[in-house]
């Protein structure tokens, strides 16, 4: 039974805890939060300790923690608890700098204790089919992607303000998208943004809207496109063609009710967001990080994998600042 | 180049005329109607002739007719247009009395002309699609079929009052179209039928939904659901499931167009009545009548399906009135 | 905190477990079962004692027992437990004898305890929404039910003899959802059934595909049909016309993957049985179980509503044998 | 009743010359093409005579002219029709000089002679409604339109070579697609393309898959996906996210039914090419330039609108090869 300990009691720290404590080969032993009422409240939920951060990562008999403290502490928890011999789960995105989070890479890996990036939707089940297929060469070999991702509505503008921007902060799940499914980074990125949704966000620096063509060493092509607002919900679609055909992942729905009247054919929204979107993702995520640990199983998102995404995002931002595509290898 | 008398200048007459003039095997030469304006209206739109009906059975140069006149004269043309050495398409139903139709059937046999009933849904690209599939084995063993056949709106009061009754009138196409798909007719017929949609229509002796239960020699069942009122359009869907899988054919919509918004996600209406769906199925319908004549193939619905779906169509009508099931042999 | 006791220990109570323990209010304490052996297992899986059936009817301190015992015994435990004060949720159906399930609410009934019957289905998010448009008049009146309810796989032959027949079994979850879409009980029943599937159900006396019409007071109709049989998952639909549209609650897939090749487009099947598609169904009944223990609310199903669908069981059960409808008022 | 003159007389000439010969409004009186033969044979079967093109253009008894030639002809043929004072509906593209359009243009638009661009799509149904309901602010404000168009099989490479390039014979359909939905051009447009389906097309100087980025001036943005090989059919879809909703046209169909057997839930393949799906486009965009010339109607599609999609195509080209965007006012 692995002893975890959670860095972090926001609303993702929660549905962590929730797929620690549920997994048999797990338990929530202690929480930590910047704010201690809030850790104590997170863990008298599961039966954990409140403890602080320092006293978990210095504790012997836990075996690994899940880091789902702000983005700018990531690095140094990630340094810390690999020190002190500790397996590590880190939230997305590792840095918002891509210079730190290699000197984070360059600093852990030496002792040699596994690092898993969160990003939840490759095991999401209906990208995990998707792959699946294609690794199975249902439609030969892999062309075109395209990922489509828009969440319902605009955070705040005040999140807006610290999240390093759309790049960073949102499509940066689909650039390891991208990877997981064309197996490896592009060579050069191309990226148009602009702000059509809330000019607020414009005023705030960032953008709301944004398109992302990939392209990659052998000629294939992946294009993103993603939107702060789609006012009918979490539209996560991701569609693939290759030499023999082509899948496509489509939304969950709410339920699977239609009506029809004289005003049409009516089905159910896609569910609201990603709580409701990738609840069973977070488990499946949980559980393939237990494996590794115990079951010797290969980590399967790095933080390699996390760097990619990240240098994928610089890239996208310089590209959507000068009109010009980048290459990969260039920052 | 086959020479086509047209009996009737209604407006299921004017879908035949289309397909007539279109079919490159076939020519319009004649047009006769009831009210002779009529016909003499259709004719000049198609470049043929009005006459009377009796000029068009007497002409030997014209080699078929189609009948598309009120239902209580198509026994007697059938009869004198075969007597008279001439191929006869007939509008369903054959007639509204049985006997009448069996009679029908005694007379125009010797005469050894071929004579196909109407039921064109036998000739719809979808039900054609699935019909293929079964006979392919595509689902293994037929075991439960069932048809849903709604129609947008209710016919005029003054139409159920001679239409000789929904089973008659309506439910005869779906007859047909259970022993098309299960390849024989059933041994008994059991009616659950009543008037919710529009008490006029019960106060007219007749019902306007209903629920038809087929039995098969071999224990298979069929299931017919109608209505009179569907107000998002014409529904027509057949569903089988077999020993290894189900066939469905589904709706036609107006279009493909898919809107989501904060109240769902709302696709196209059914095709809205027999017009939109059928216009395909009765040019098929047309092609497999000259293929017949010109090549040698089967006429594809003979005047004995016909009176085999009147048949049911009689049976169910006494079954709804005694409330027990009939058996197809006693009617 | 309401304190729970199991009765019964097989897959059925495995599920019920595991809601009453993730419920924040209830927790279970005690598990029996005819092998003691199975008891202790589940007991020790979710921290309960393994006790006797008795002991825990016998516990003042157990405020509710779950009966998800064989069905032959499901009567006396209602009776048993709410003659000591304890209220019940029995797992479907009440009994196999109509007579004893009549009897049992007679003598359970005085005790003013609430006894609620697993119909599992209508708590499944599916056909909630569904019954939920349809009390708010988004499709009118409701005219017409149609219910398809396909197992995947006939169920062994000695489960077959010991079921109580098809519509005892299997169809009498159908009768309840008619009941609880349409509002009230009907007033007759027909049934069609045969056995096409596999003839050792024929042998074992007890058909597998089956139809059944039932009749309401006002002209309404619902038709409901059974397959013991379909090789693509659990097919588990149901659609209601109405004055003003239709509603219909389709498959839940296995996942939203849709793979477009030379072959056709292809999608996932259905989740592939009750435990996959009504695993939440389970969760949210036992929810509305413990609301009504402790907020008053209405027990959503109760015995009565547990008996009209056993009566319309018997009543199909003697329409398919005689070929005759069976007026509800008759059994 | 319009006299139509033909040029041109191979597979898209006989599809215009159904449309004309099908619509009240207009008669073909005459065909030309490059081998005379072609011409007599496409006219016989339409009741019209062989001409050559100057005796066509010469004769003051026709209307109008449909060029059907090949598109190095369609310059020379839009000018000296429009001078003998014949309105013009013209195949797409224009020419495959942008500058040579653009001369055409200056020297038919002194004549007053109305010029349209045969830019089929916009006639298609389903876009028809998309724009429709667009129109009718069913989303709110277009910001991000999305237009996935691959055809079913590479054309011959002998084509591929004469073609002006993907984005001239291909995707110039989509240009005028995405101006046709946006309302207006982009002011700048980035390639990425690459040759991944078959590298003969590669050694034939074109590409056969490319994503192209456009950018308008209020910051909405615009994506094209084009592939020369979807094995599964002609996938023409179109989306756009607006600030109220989204609108997707998806693929016709080649039929409704849906097989689900233990291999999943299988439908038909989309219509397979141009002709299946747009045959009542190319009926519906000869009926608007009837309209056009004899109720005065606007032509739907200008001679500057096919010079727009050319200016795209243009830049889209010079985008590919440089790796860098191109404005649209540069090109």
């Amino acid at each position: 039974m692995l002893k975890i300990g959670l860095l972090g009691a926001g609303r993702i720290a929660g549905v962590h805890a929730t797929a620690i404590s549920a997994h048999a080969g797990s338990t929530l032993v202690a929480v930590s939060d910047y704010f201690p009422e809030n850790a104590q409240k997170l863990a008298a939920e599961y039966g954990a300790e409140a403890r602080t951060t320092d006293e978990i990562i210095a504790d012997s008999s836990i075996d690994a923690v899940l880091i789902a403290t702000s983005t700018d502490t990531h690095s140094d928890l990630i340094e810390a608890a690999t020190a002190a011999g500790k397996a590590v789960l880190c939230e997305k995105p590792v840095d918002l700098s891509l210079e730190r989070a290699r000197t984070c890479l360059a600093n852990s890996a030496p002792t040699g204790q596994p690092v898993m990036i969160g990003f939840n939707r490759r095991f999401d089940p209906n990208f995990g089919a998707m792959k699946a297929a294609l690794d199975a060469g249902e439609i030969g070999k892999a062309e075109l992607l395209s990922i489509t991702s828009f969440d319902p509505a605009p955070p705040p503008i005040s999140y807006v303000k610290v999240s390093g921007g759309l790049f960073r902060d949102m499509m940066i799940h689909d650039f390891d998208m991208a990877n997981f499914m064309m197996g490896e980074a592009p060579v050069s990125v191309m990226a148009t943004a602009s702000c059509v949704v809330d000019p607020e966000i414009g005023a705030a620096g960032d953008v709301d809207t944004a398109v992302v063509t990939l392209t990659y060493a052998d000629g294939r092509i992946a294009v993103i496109k993603n939107s702060r607002r789609a006012v009918y919900g979490y539209d996560q679609r991701v569609e693939l063609l290759g030499s023999e055909g082509l899948l496509q992942a489509q939304n969950m729905l709410e339920n699977t009710v239609v009506k029809s009247t004289t005003n049409g054919v009516t089905g159910a929204k896609p569910t609201y967001f990603f709580l409701e979107r990738y609840m069973p993702a977070y488990a499946a995520e949980w559980s393939s990080f237990v494996d590794a640990l115990t079951n010797g199983a290969d980590i399967p998102v790095t933080l390699s994998d996390g760097i990619d995404a990240l240098a994928m995002a610089e890239a996208a931002t310089q590209s959507a600042k000068t009109g010009m595509p980048v290459k990969l290898g260039d920052v």
